[in-house]
């Protein structure tokens, strides 16, 4: 009976967690974290490029959500054999696990920039514009270090 | 200089950010919120079927993760135009976007089901089996009712 019922909890989990390589399943997770900051940034640029009209309680929303993100175990997304060298797809290239501690640095740079980020985001225009660019700052730092080039 | 910057910022985001399609982009953060939802969950139910040795830290973590989720604004990730009719590759029923509140009253079930398997997923096997049972059951709630068949 129970064992039943968690197959048909397996059953009704998302496609990507039913990938048959776990390694590959983790990059697709990985990739959708990014992709969850990614989103949420890309509203932030636009207001700020003024693509769209700046919103104090969207930009807000965006900060938070990013804010969330950072309070994830992202090591849980860094186990090893899952670089661009063992998935195909995957842009993480081995340095991240040759040099932990400079991936650590820059990964707390984020964090600091998003929380400051979450300071500034729903009261101004201005400050989220600076505060966005230091945030992007922080993304390029890492990928420029960490990330396989398109 | 400041656009330039941005531009610069923009070329780092991640590939998912830099969809030419809106909509496109917000399936892709969306199915990659259900990727991490999932990964987690993969990793709870592996525990449970004995799979992997019961590890009370790890079990935790990915509670603690499940959590974190589901302090994000998930609304954002359900705008209109986003839906199966909408998006290729999207699996999320138009139907959603027709009953919001029986939409929201399975999310909110969802969420109390992560609550509770916090409070036990570290402590012992047999609560983390009951509570990854009753969550499970909420992820099919949902899924039978809003998500389109593979």
């Amino acid at each position: 009976m129970r064992k039943a019922f968690l197959t048909a909890v397996l059953v009704t989990l998302p496609v990507a967690a039913l990938a048959e390589d776990p390694a590959e399943e983790l990059v697709e997770a990985r990739q959708g974290y990014y992709s969850l900051l990614g989103a949420n940034m890309h509203n932030l640029v636009s207001m700020v490029k003024g693509e769209t009209a700046y919103d104090g309680a969207k930009a807000q929303t965006a900060a938070d959500n990013m804010l969330v993100l950072t309070k994830y175990h992202v090591g849980t997304l860094y186990l090893p054999g899952t670089s661009s060298e063992d998935v195909k797809g995957s842009r993480a290239l081995p340095k991240i696990w040759e040099d932990p501690a400079g991936m650590q640095e820059k990964g707390m740079a984020f964090v600091k920039a998003v929380e400051n980020l979450n300071e500034v985001a729903g009261l101004d225009k201005g400050e989220l514009g600076k505060a966005v660019q230091n945030l992007g700052g922080t993304c390029k730092g890492c990928h420029d270090s960490y990330r396989a080039k398109d």
